[in-house]
């Protein structure tokens, strides 16, 4: 049998690699079939991106007319309202619409927008825009992802963030998240870790109107004072009510 | 002006009340475009789901005929290797198939299953199948979600799991996961966050290929005992090579 073995070593390695080559031959198949399938997903995308934005145009109009619709909605959101601090809120009065969109190969990244109302008292933009350019299927490593956003155009003394920066004991709420609304918007260094934009695209541009209608769960007390809740935020939904009952009420 | 407030007031609160209901309005029709869309997604799963199975039955038979296959697949992958105890990894020397498949309707499940040589030293089964009944999509809550596992009749004196009780000081690796491989086989309790499911699932079904062709990186040095890594186990890759090279030099 000795004189053999040499043959059989030679037939088990050409065995066993003539079986990974089959293998591998079913995995390019395979492979093939995985990317006619995401093409044709992506096609389906692609198609009601399309049928749906006729009627998220409608609704960015009506939203428009709903008085802090976004500030309600945003801080009615317990992830959004955990990094909104006082002033930001302030400032998001002025916000009339948000939108969410892929770009058209919808695979490879988003852009979300805030539009403001024209001459707002904090920043000269009308539209601040987030782009998120995420990689192909195929490059799943992080490096290729990439982040940019609108530079903001603060009018004098209006710089929210250099006025967190010079306070930062007054902002209880920083500690939870290390982030402020603004901070999170200029942030771009970790786009596929972004949960806030990712919350926006998936979450509230999709179904504002549930978070704007928040559940009546005792917190948002319309009528009756008496039984507020003490730990309710300044520039919160509480003094948003509180605020159009004095309007109402002049 | 005094006298008009009320009507103010009212002709306020019904105006909002009409936009919100044009935003639902506007909102169901986005919704069955979802669902719409969804259904399609759906459908194109579906087909290509049936399209990929001849060839994941061609690649199963072939992969029966390549020696410890799937265990080496196993060991080489990060994270089901940091996992697995000495004595699974002799048990894995058994299994002959893995294969996964998406119940008929895609969106409710999946189940995975390992097939072992018939008259393995270790039970009776010839198939172990752990199954995943998720949640429709519109039930995003984990209650909904439910794992069921083959029950493993082991053969006397080899149920691998009482003997990971009886000595737990051997097994270094538990600490990383405090689960071993048939622990996590039989653990049903929390099916959304059963990670090494989704690991089998998702990376190593699709293409395990590319794990049982390790690469080359160092660790798993064919040819040089003198620089291995000490830390390489028993039943390992290097004792796989090693046995080959005995085999192959008789």
């Amino acid at each position: 049998m000795a004189s053999t073995e040499p043959v059989n070593k030679k037939q088990k390695i050409e065995t066993e690699e003539t079986l990974l080559e089959e293998i591998d031959t079913c995995q390019n198949e395979i492979d093939a079939l995985n990317e006619q399938a995401s093409e044709e997903i992506l096609k389906i995308e692609q198609k009601y991106n399309k049928l749906r934005k006729p009627f998220y145009e409608k609704r960015a109009l009506i939203i428009e007319k709903v008085d802090k619709f976004w500030l309600t909605t945003f801080i009615n959101h317990p992830r959004i309202s955990s990094i909104l601090q006082d002033q930001e809120e302030d400032c998001l009065h002025y916000m009339t619409k948000l939108h969410v969109e892929d770009f058209d190969d919808v695979k490879t990244g988003y852009r979300i927008s805030f539009h403001f109302k024209e001459n707002n008292p904090y920043f000269e933009n009308d539209v601040l825009t987030k782009e998120f350019h995420l990689a192909a299927e195929n490059q799943s490593d992080n490096f290729s992802q990439t982040s940019t956003a609108t530079q903001i155009k603060w009018k004098e003394g209006k710089d929210l963030l250099k006025e967190l920066q010079s306070k930062p004991q007054s902002n209880k709420k920083r500690d939870v998240d290390h982030k402020s609304f603004f901070e999170w918007f200029l942030d771009t260094h970790d786009p596929p870790n972004d949960d806030i934009a990712e919350t926006l695209k998936d979450d509230i541009f999709p179904n504002p109107l549930q978070y704007f209608l928040v559940p009546d769960i005792g917190v948002y007390n319309d009528d009756d004072e008496s039984g507020a809740d003490s730990d309710i935020e300044e520039g919160s939904e509480q003094e948003i009510d509180d605020e159009e009952e004095l309007e109402d009420g002049e």
